[in-house]
Order: C-alpha cells, then structure tokens, then sequence
C-alpha cells in the first residue's frame, strides 16, 4: 500500500483503534470516470464525490466516520495539475467531514479513472443501523430532497429520457440549473442525522441507485411491503420547476440515482422524536409512507388515491 | 456498498468487532487488467492474486486476517461463467485463509477490469509491525525465495530484458517454466510467519516491487542504510536454472515484483528465535544482510566483495 503523492504515508497498512463499546463500520464504493462522473468533470468535485458517496453509507448506519482508505487507478492523461487539484479536494472533504485519509494504493491504468474508497466508522458497540430492520407499520422517511442529483445528470445528457435535458435546459432559470448540477456533482452526506438515527430507526440505507429502486431493496430484504405518497416525496424548488416544465421529470427525479439522501423507517412512536432530532441537527427529513405486512410490494400513490408504476424499477448509470 | 453476486451480502455496510486488546490493521491494493496481471489469466488465479497480495500486508504487519471488501470494476466482456470461476476462487482462497468477504461494491467499467481489496486483521494492541521501525545493527531477513514471480512474468514477454523470456523458456526444463509461471500467478502470503515477526522483528514489509527498491524504502524511512551480500538471496532451484542460463535473470530476479515475501529486520539478538519460529511455522527465512547506521545508503555486494549496482531500482509493471 502507497499513499497518493503528497499525503506522506509510509507503511503498508494502518492501524484503526476502537474503544471497547464501539464497533467499526466498514464499507467500500468504487466510482469510474465516464460511468458515475464524466471526465471533464472538476478534480476537486470527483473527490467530493468517492468520498461523499462512502460517507453517506456510514451515514445511512448511524456511524460517525473515523477516516478512509483510498486505491487509485489512473491513467498517463492525469498531468501533475489534476493530481494536485483532486488531492486538495479530497484533503478538504476530508477536512469538513473530520475524516482523515489512512492509507491508499495507487497505479496505472491504461483505461478510465477508477477510485475505490473504503471509509471507516463507528457506532456503539451492536448499534449499526442495519438495512434489514423494517417493521410493518413503521413509518418510512427519506432526508433533504430527492432528484435533484438525477436531473442534473439529464441536463448534461439528452437521450434518457428523449430530449428532456435540452427541454429543461431550454426551460430552466439559470439558478435551478446551476443548484441541479451542483447537486449531481457534490453530494452532501447526510452525516448529521446520525444521533436521529441511531437513537430513533428501524432501519436506514443511502439512496443512491434512485428512490424507487432502493425503497424496493429496503423493503424486501426485511419481507415487508410499503406504501408511499408520492406528492410527499420532497423534491427542491429547481426539481419541482423541472416537473412543471415536463412532467417526465418526476419519474427521473424519484427513479434516478445519485441522490446520497438517507431512507430510514421509524416507528410511529418514535416519529416525532426523530422529526425533532433531526430538525435539531440541521436536517431535513419527509414522511412519504408507511411499512405494510402481507407482502413485499411497494405501491406508490398520488394524492388521488390512482397507483403509479415506473418503467425504470431502479437507476442505470449512464 | 452491494456485494458481487453470489455472496448473498445485504446491507451497505459490514460491523467489524475487536477485542479491547486488539488493534484493527487495514490496508488496500488495486490490481488492473493488463498491468497486474492478464487479460487471459485464469479467473481463479486472478482472485488469488487479488486477496493474496493484501493477505501479504497483512502478513508484513504481523496481523491475523479476519476479513476483506472487494470493489470490482467489470467490463461486460466478462461473461456469467467468468464471474462464477472468479467468486469460487475468491471464496476458495478466504476460506483457506480464515478471512471471509464482508462485503464489496460492482460496477460497470468500459475499460479493463479492475480490482480493489481492502483487507482487515486485528494485532495485539499497539504491536503492529511498522515498516519504519529498522535500528542499525539489526539482520535482515526475507522469506521464501525471491525474484520466481519476476521471472514467471518475464516467460511471457520478450521486451525487458531483451529476449531473456524467448532464452529462458528455449533453455529451461517445463517443471521450472511452470513452477514460475504459478509463482507469477498465485502469491503465497506469508501469514503464518505472523507470530515470528510479531515476536522479533523491528520492522516489516511486503515485497511486491522488487527487493532492491522495496529494501531501499524500508531502511531509507528510518534513516539507516544496509548492506546486503547477494550471494545470500534466497532462489529457487528454478530460479537459480535461470540464472545459469542467462545472468540477466538475476537482475530481473532481484528488482522484479511481485514476490510477496517478507522482508523484516530483527535484532541479533533475537535471530535464532526468529529463525526457530519460522521454521516451527513452516516457514523458510534466510538472512540477507545486516542495518548500518550513517547513511540510507543500501549496499550490494558479492562473494568477493564486489559491489554491484541495478539498472532498474524498482520493479515497474509491464
């Protein structure tokens, strides 16, 4: 194991201590230049990204984040320039999050920029929020506003849906524009609902392969089912403009991934509690639905009462 | 965080537990198609080689492994039966190793196949062998034999150096070309010298780049040089052949990667322990050298005094 340049590591491995009440949350999410960024995408905000989309599931398990490992694949194209950006961007997130880099492997690849993170945390000992953990009747949340990230991957592409990222680009303030693909190139983990979590939850996982999907996910492996509300899905002022213009929108916004929001199911009577909690740390958290017995179908209603079926069960990179 | 299929893992995140005594060890490594290792490499092999080279740190640090992460990038030329071959051998190669899969990440690359393996072993607290650790005085030892992998390698090129794999692979017998090739193929991780070294030596380190660059960097970061009788280096009975038959292959032998032996320095006085306990684990160690003070310098020398010198400091890979 060698450190990227300039991080000044020098062993083969790093040592990470726990105090005795504690467990270690370990996860790992690899991202690849061309298929969850683009190439021209700035370093700073590519760094951002591994590491953010990692703090996230430490997030989604109530786990405060203790530092990370980084392995590194890149090609001859990278000049010094890029490395160095990239290395500040990640020492700056590292910095906010209190999440410091331990160790990493670089090499060379002839191929696309691949980055791997493997982020470390820890929650008291037995207390990992754990994904499975759904109880029928609990109530289902989902942090901050989902789609944002999706619609501004469709405004930098044009053909999924057809031609709805020039519609909206045509259609769309330059604000909404600009909030949108800060959204899908900076994700914010949502690492200060954790206390909620920890204290309040059934069950959590990050949204990152789009709302739908991942609810289907959750709610399956606990062998339950679910109701959702879709006009409470909460969508931010620059996704609710992209809906207007094109009512497409709304399936690529709860459909599409790259949200890096929390999904969690509380139970009813720990629903205020958690709304509390989480309103004191700072974080925005919606109630879209209800967990069900009896089967593991999600059905997603409109205020009507009318069911809605999407054709994309889950989000595909681009 | 989703695992690679097969593996039946559910959650974001994996709970790793210590005991109040122990320390965790982490450490990451990235292989790439068509630098690490052949696009037509046997996917077993290549599993091997993925868990093997990050069980080698571990084995470096005088740690016990107790599990890993896999981030996998995948190109969709890798059929079904690929994968299959590719998850057997993993699972193969953590079950003989006591080191089970925690988790992973797949996704989709258009470019070559990608690996990273975050690996976990727990140490006595704060007695994690430290690469840094080497004191004038102190012998140097390496495991096993050096450079088979190096020329394993060298069998299927022809470019560096020039024309030594067509003379190697004209003059040698087919047990020695396959006893290098599977040396270049599947790594032999030297974990069960962990309680040796964790009882006597100062310092520790993997050589996956070559002995004489990764010898240079273990003495240089702690400031002390080394001198080294090359008569000494430990080669197989094949290696040796190679050697006969061309003397290049020595160079290669000494300054080519992919060993995955252990170099480690231990005080004199704690030789013959150390070598005891090798040998009671079964493992062969051979003394190389000795740690000087006054310089980072690190000497090369032959029976006769001779110093030599290597074109190539470290390995580079193909």
């Amino acid at each position: 194991m060698a450190g990227p340049g300039g991080f000044g590591l020098r062993d083969d491995a790093a040592v990470v201590s726990l105090r005795p009440d504690e467990d270690l949350v370990v996860t790992v999410d690899a991202l690849v230049e061309g298929v969850h960024f683009f190439p021209d995408d700035p370093p700073e905000a590519i760094a951002v990204k591994a590491l953010g989309v990692n703090l996230s599931d430490l997030a989604a398990k109530a786990a405060e984040p203790t530092g990370f490992l980084l392995a590194l694949a890149l090609h001859d194209r990278h000049p010094a320039e890029w490395l160095a950006r990239f290395a500040e961007g990640l020492r700056a997130a590292a910095e906010m999050h209190g999440c410091p880099l331990l160790g990493g492997d670089t090499v060379r690849t002839p191929g696309p920029l691949t980055l791997s993170i493997t982020a470390f945390g820890t929650v008291p000992r037995g207390r990992m929020l754990p994904r499975t953990g759904a109880q029928p009747g609990d109530l289902i949340y989902v942090s901050g506003t989902i789609g944002d990230a999706a619609l501004g991957l469709t405004l930098r592409l044009n053909d999924d849906p057809p031609a709805l990222g020039s519609i909206l680009r045509a259609g769309m303030q330059a604000e909404d524009l600009a909030h949108l693909g800060d959204r899908y190139l900076r994700p914010r983990p949502r690492l200060a609902l954790r206390g909620a979590l920890r204290d309040h939850a059934h069950a959590g996982m990050d949204v990152s392969d789009g709302l739908v999907g991942d609810l289907r996910k959750m709610l399956r492996v606990a062998r339950v089912g679910g109701s959702i509300d879709t006009a409470r899905i909460p969508l931010s002022a620059a996704a609710q403009h992209a809906v207007a213009i094109d009512r497409r929108a709304f399936e690529t916004a709860v459909t599409g991934g790259d949200d890096y929001e929390i999904l969690a199911t509380v139970a009813p009577d720990h629903a205020l509690l958690f709304e509390r909690a989480a309103a004191e740390a700072g974080e925005r958290v919606t109630r879209i639905g209800q967990v069900l017995a009896g089967s593991d179908e999600v059905l997603f209603h409109d205020l009507s009462g009318s069911s809605l079926t999407f054709d994309r069960g889950s989000f595909q990179h681009f």
